[in-house]
């Protein structure tokens, strides 16, 4: 490869960074980011989560030499040949919908193209992995799941519960991502997705994203690069190098006090036991954080995969998905 | 009696009618009402049940003649020794208080003193009576049902599903309502409540308001205060005189569009099929307004109940718990 052309598709499943910061957009363009899935919304409301897209569209005027809106594949191939990140607005929780559906095709106006069922817990549409229980999508779960699919939203389930993850993936007419998960067979966490799941989804045309989320590995903030390169390889022996993609679930510049309300009861009710974060946050040594994003492929091509195969894992099974779902 | 002194505690565990026009009030005062559970809320969110409880303030401005705003049983009294209807705020959803349990205490002291877990379908907090699924209380309903007992609010389980139901009364510290149900035992319909449930609630001090809404009769819009008198008369055979009172579902004036809205999914998605209601709405034949509410009273006199019992049942069941709950 030409040092003039493009660097390969690399795109990130999931960065919730604390953005604003241009330090923080420069880390996406000197990792070679082509387009990242950025959260936008967690446990929003509506209003909130328009006053982040007009914070959003701020930052764009403000960095139109590192980032650029990411609303379609073309803008993602766009990004890359200017030497840019696309931003793709991804929620993590449905919630900014409130009850009318109609929403999803107005958010999809201003931008959001990957939607999360819901975060951790209950929603109007069904439940999240941290709940009591989980009974499923409900009537108006149903009903969003075939507007999003409708509309051109890519449905995502990293944070959904059991039933709920299964109900979507049966009822959803297109493909359907898990953004930034592991097998549970490998590590049991809540978290982390069942077999089941990820088979039925990849059966489908979906599409998972291995998490570098370091709580969720055996060895917490002590694990490094090569332990998400096994929980990547795990995912690519059990459905096969076309459906495995990263998610790194990056937390760049996060305080502690977002970390409590990540983990918080529907966002306003402290968790009874706050996970032990570091601040400042750290990821994993060796992807500190976006810009070290290429050490990920070549460590997988130390580790003996094609060049065809990194591609697709780095990038391209994403991009296809996107295609296909965003129409 | 003299007719010096005032009625009987007459009490309407729930009326959910097109509030505002006076005739409306007139027929409450006409009807011998101390107190009613006025439903301000149903489908709303935080705005718009703010918005309803400001148009209240204005009705109580310009009808204080009839109605007063009944928060404290000694409301309840003023409002009988002065010849008017309290005004008892109460929801049928607890979707105002969106993820905030601090808006149950906000709530309260702008008068809300009943409110139901969730309306037919699924809340933030648990389920109703026509979702897909019913898995209980989630983690923000359990400390959504300890928030209404700490702050002193009625909860109602009318349209609330099976398992939510009994998962509330299993939590709750303080006894609860079913405003406006009749036992499924006797008409078997999704909207009555199982025999274990009215047990369970009358165990642990709850009342049972039974519901005078003829879309849940045996013969519809041609039913009578005889078959809603033989709905009372069974709630009292299986759990006596002290915990049965009234909730008559009153919709006086309420036009089609409404009802479409009540049965739509979330306030928002049409029902596939609508409920045949009559425009204009109709009542029983024998208690067609809440001008006919004395009428109750007299058919249970008719029937044997001793005077005793029938002012239990007219209200004083209903007087007994709000002392309870509401402190």
């Amino acid at each position: 490869m030409e040092n003039e052309t493009p660097g390969p598709i690399s795109i990130d499943g999931l960065n919730t960074s604390a953005w604003g910061p241009r330090n923080m957009l420069e880390d996406l363009v000197a990792g070679g980011m082509t387009a990242i899935n950025a959260t936008i919304a967690i446990w929003d409301d509506f209003e909130s989560a328009i006053d982040t897209i007009s914070d959003w569209y701020g930052i764009f005027e403000q960095n139109s030499d590192l980032v650029m809106p990411a609303r379609t594949v073309d803008d993602i191939h766009e990004a890359r040949s200017s030497g840019r990140c696309g931003i793709i607005f991804g929620w993590q929780n449905a919630t900014p919908i409130g009850n009318d559906l109609r929403r999803i095709k107005l958010f999809h106006e201003l931008g959001v193209r990957i939607i999360q069922v819901t975060y951790n817990e209950r929603n109007l549409l069904g439940n999240g992995c941290y709940e009591l229980h989980d009974d499923g999508l409900s009537k108006f779960g149903r009903a969003a799941v075939a507007e999003m699919n409708r509309v051109g939203v890519l449905i995502d389930l990293s944070h959904v519960g059991d039933r709920t993850t299964l109900d979507t993936i049966e009822h959803s007419e297109m493909p359907v991502a898990i953004t930034h998960a592991n097998a549970r067979s490998q590590d049991d966490h809540s978290r982390n997705k069942t077999d089941e799941a990820i088979r039925l989804l990849v059966e489908k045309g979906g599409v998972i994203g291995s998490n570098g989320f370091p709580m969720f590995f055996p060895k917490g903030f002590e694990s490094t690069l090569d332990d998400y390169l096994d929980r990547i390889e795990y995912l690519v022996q059990m459905v096969g190098p076309d459906h495995v993609a990263l998610g790194s679930d990056m937390c760049q510049e996060q305080p502690r006090t977002w970390f409590e309300w990540l983990f918080s009861t529907q966002g306003t009710i402290p968790a009874s036991q706050v996970a032990d974060t570091p601040e400042p946050y750290v990821h994993l040594d060796g992807f500190a954080s976006s810009a070290e994003f290429q050490n990920i492929g070549e460590g997988l091509e130390k580790r003996g995969y094609s060049q065809g195969d990194v591609e697709k894992i780095m990038g391209g099974n994403w991009l296809r998905l996107f295609g296909e779902v965003w129409k």
